[in-house]
């Protein structure tokens, strides 16, 4: 598969065909995921009350749950828009924010994963291996993050475990399903320097899911991942310092062409 | 009425006695609103807790009721905060974010519809029309969002109806309450690429309206949705990306001088 | 005390340690201090529900309670995570967003005041003076905000009767504990035009405090409110209108340099 070819493709049927990604997601990140997605020409909505979320999910081609700034209540709505997404079969991107730093966040993950049938598990390495059981964990979380043989071999038990893709980010990004495995080598260190571009990009992931082309979710996962890193590197050139990257950023996500996708995306199945 | 010099009469009036407005409203565009709310000269204030918005709603100037990322208790705060605002006399804006989309939306509009007297409902054509009869709904939302003599004619029937001014926002903007009614044909299309920007002009019109000359709403709501307009033409000759195109925006709502609303405020008695 | 080399030194060990911030914060800004944070090199969380707020302050270095959109139940949160910092020793600062205006921002003030020992209480004058017995009060907040020697006497007074040092915004800011006594006159009146930069700047007093040398909070905190004002003063230089100087404003708390606080911090012990 052409990965440059691929997420061209995907990214000109999002622009052209608008998903509806409906978010409940975290306050820090509403209004930024909104913009992100409005750049990459997906339809945002948000909406949490158990009084309408499964009618919002079943008018929606994507779901992103997004455990930042958490409480109980907003957990149950998780679960009612998880199932309807479950039924309707649209895409569910689950972003585990802090799994891992307190026992209510990574109960939370566990109790969805448990529940809903999860499409893409979107967080660093920290956050998703919190979800695994001691052995794994132990040796999965390499304090220099970079990607050993021992973390990929991880992450495929893992992904083939909780029975989803995993999208681990980090200084090169991995995305597997426990079979297909790709490495994405875009991004830059600045995207940790704005808060909420890795909710953001879950957000995206959901989007390029909405659109994956004979339901490989795997490869638009990576795609997405590698559209968003490469955009990235595009804001840095505009901009070294994180309030202008961000605007630079947003505008990179808006603009981005077929041309730099070829030049520049480093997406490589593994 | 020479609507330019109301426009420029109102926007100096909102910069030189900042009226508070107080909001309640979505998780979403809180900080966006306060934002352009503090660029166009106002006062921003957001409360929502039972505990204290009658007392907020009694130092205010307007009130702005918005129902993106509805939960039930937040309604009845409003329904507290809006009986406050018309014991005061003070305007009430309303944004029916998402009205149509799901039954708790609507349903949550019909009854603030129905317990407070609403100054101005401003939205989209689909959430205005989501409050029509059917026979209204059916004709009114035409697919290519153009103005006919229909619509206007059906705008003025639901302007009587619900009893308050209506704000259609799209391609070409419309201000009625069944009786006076404007076209404006300013704005510019890379606004619905931003999120929160419908929602700041509810905001920005509760501004207007509380510096209404004569309490002429009607007037001071187009004067509004015109000096808006024109902001985002004047941005979009700054960026045409989404990301520069915000800050451009904001910028235009604190600076736009009177030459420019002399130039090209196009805000039309109809 | 060298207050510019003070100053340096904090601001090089917040880049190099980036201290865990914990905020329990309002909606309209948990985005932008986040970002704030992040520019000047703390770790922001937020976190609010009592299920996990205590364990999240347990990670924390420094923890900032502000009462802006508040809620009951977020309240007991705060007390909860108060209790938490009190426990571990961490500094606690708290913005009282809006005490004085409504009788539940000011209950919920004093009833944090009375349970939690705050390190720090950050706000303009009149939040501030909401605090003070009545003849203070009313001598306090001088209409025109210029600091009169009476106004001194009063917050020396006010710090030692709440037992926690005062950072009092304004044209000229004023840092004490009723003992040693800061004035700062960096800062530029368009950062009133920016919406949360008065939270933004409680979240950063807590990363300086949470680095503060020797456990001297006082100097610490006047050293985090010249160093934001000053870049204020930097990021007007780039742009005077509110959203090119929001974006300046965010760049500047991440470049500026120890030239710049030696040419320009105006922090004087008084």
């Amino acid at each position: 598969m052409d990965m440059k070819q691929a997420t061209t493709d995907l990214i000109e049927k999002i622009r052209a065909t608008s998903p509806l990604v409906h978010n409940i997601t975290n306050f820090v990140v509403m209004n930024s995921s909104a913009n992100i997605l409005l750049a990459v020409g997906a339809s945002p909505v948000m909406a949490h009350s158990m009084d309408e979320v499964e009618e919002m999910t079943g008018l929606a081609d994507a779901l992103v749950l997004n455990i930042g700034t958490l409480q109980s209540d907003w957990v149950e709505s998780m679960i009612l828009a998880g199932k309807a997404a479950n039924r309707k079969g649209i895409p569910v991107v689950l972003d585990p924010v802090g799994s891992g730093a307190t026992k209510f966040r990574t109960d939370t993950v566990k109790r969805i994963l448990e529940e809903i049938q999860i499409s893409v598990l979107r967080g660093n390495a920290s956050e998703i291996f919190s979800l695994a059981s001691s052995d794994i964990r132990t040796r999965g979380v390499d304090s220099s993050l970079t990607v050993t043989p021992e973390l990929l071999s991880d992450a495929n038990e893992l992904a083939l475990k909780l029975r989803c893709i995993l999208a681990i980010s980090g200084p090169e990004d991995i995305v597997t399903d426990g079979q297909q495995l790709f490495r994405i080598a875009n991004g830059h260190p600045l995207m940790t320097k704005v808060t909420g571009l890795g909710c953001g990009l879950s957000a995206v992931t959901a989007a390029f899911c909405a659109r994956a082309g004979g339901g490989d979710l795997v490869s638009a996962t990576a795609a997405a991942l590698g559209y968003y890193g490469l955009c990235g590197e595009v804001a840095f050139r505009i901009s070294n310092q994180p309030g202008g990257f961000f605007v630079a950023f947003v505008d990179a996500l808006y603009t981005l062409s077929s041309e730099e996708i070829n030049n520049s995306l480093k997406v490589y199945p593994a």
